[in-house]
């Protein structure tokens, strides 16, 4: 079998981002974990980590990562028949759309993480990036808008999220006062989370809008709603999010009655175990 | 003079992330974009660009980038005293901590963007990658909590911000019902920003805490408190951010009379011209 306290150290290293701080996390000196990582290599005659400047893991590493991550996911589930094997605390890797975080995420795994004891660590990525990140094995799971299964993995579908394009009224009649048309989005601030947000785009080939446009780039979701608040822009913001401020009416439809609906997907691996499938079933009761 | 036809090609490759749509801002092709990338870099005779996966720039690229930046800042003030010149809209690169971005940015420099029809380019930081955008000229400003200045920017102190240990109540009855001590600590899950995530370990530290603790990752400033309003862990949270959860008794102190101070300081090119200075007076009037 292969050595698991090799593996450990690899996954310790990537997730604490250091070979000290691994070291203090395992109880064993940096040395003793740099001897680990080089006898892993050794072993299997590749490197496994890039070393700088952040630690992060080969091709070959990522490989181990993936199999080292549903070998504790399986011990959870021993321990659980067999309580008398110290409960190990279980770590998962999950990559996330930035507006689930920010919105319905907590709340739907929150109980379910407090009850197993999981600790998670979140990965905030495009959906191209976290689908690769779980082709690479670098994540366990991943909530994206994609519906394409990874090869090994389970895809099942989460509901979607209603985006409205929201500004202050202020805003709206500066720059709509003539109404949503070509001549307006030419001129309007629009508020995008980044270089590839296909929200924005969709909604404006929606509207058989398809020039340019000026923008602020705001890669921060709540930093998203304080722009619009602030009157700097307009932006696609999920409905669970502004509904107070659209209640309170700080925050307008600059298009009352245009929408965008975005699915969402789960992508899992297979044969991680009956912590991913209770997971899996604790999201699918609590999707947006 | 430097042909700015080439430098606003690049500039717009990057802010768009391709030559398709850098194309499409500048009403040019995407063939035209590539020769003047192409003559731009037979002039200055190295590459200004990497092209895979997304186009990123070369240490040459960068200085260009901050130049043109520059340039384009001294072309706003000139077109304030020369009305009759076309009103070239702004953009400002400004790397910027997560927290910052989350709370008090927008209502900070809102005004000051709407009255200078002033477009921002933010990205979400932290700080020793911030000043490195800075040091690169791959930024004009940064808001970030280290105050060593660059060499040829200025560094203003902006105030602080106050964090809180916060959690649910029924979190804290579980995990420090025995009082806040090395033994909690040990098993209180925490919620941390990333691997290299400062609060919590000084936060620690100043309690003579050093050892382990388990902690969730979650790189969110509002999934942040969504997670602890979740029950999930105990985490340093702005008092600004939390403010209105701490009233309602939905998020309590475990630690009550702690916090941690974080100063901020502004990092600015000097001569970057008028636009930069104004929008450093709103930010000295609005800070935290």
């Amino acid at each position: 079998m292969i050595d698991y306290k090799l593996l450990e150290a690899l996954a310790t290293v990537i997730e604490t981002g250091g070979f000290e701080r691994a070291g203090a996390v395992l109880g064993l000196s940096q040395s003793a974990i740099s001897q680990r990582i080089r006898t892993l290599e050794v072993r299997i005659g590749q490197p496994v980590l890039f070393r700088s400047p952040v630690p992060r893991a080969t091709p070959a590493g990522q490989q181990l990562l993936n199999h080292v991550q549903q070998v504790q996911l399986l011990e959870r589930d021993l321990a659980k028949s067999l309580p008398t094997l110290s409960e190990p605390t279980a770590r998962l890797r999950i990559a996330l759309n930035a507006d689930s975080l920010a919105t319905w995420w907590a709340m739907a795994i929150g109980e379910f993480c407090r009850s197993e004891i999981l600790l998670l660590d979140m990965l905030v990525e495009d959906q191209d990036i976290a689908l690769r990140r779980m082709r690479e094995g670098d994540v366990a799971a991943c909530l994206c808008s994609n519906s394409q299964p990874v090869a090994g993995a389970r895809c099942i579908p989460l509901g979607s999220m209603t985006y409205l394009p929201l500004a202050t009224p202020s805003y709206k009649t500066q720059y709509f006062n003539q109404g949503f048309n070509e001549q307006s989005l030419q001129s309007a601030p629009a508020i995008v989370f980044g270089p590839n947000d296909q929200l924005q785009h969709r909604f404006l080939a929606q509207n058989g809008y398809h020039g340019a446009f000026p923008y602020h780039l705001c890669p921060s979701s709540e930093g998203f709603v304080k722009l619009a608040l602030a009157g700097m822009g307009y932006g696609m913001i999920p409905e669970i999010q502004a509904q107070h401020e659209i209640k309170a009416g700080r925050l307008v439809s600059i298009a009352p009655g245009q929408s965008l609906e975005v699915e969402l997907y789960w992508h899992f691996w297979r044969h991680s175990g009956g912590v991913m499938e209770r997971l899996t079933t604790a999201l699918k009761a609590a999707r947006p």
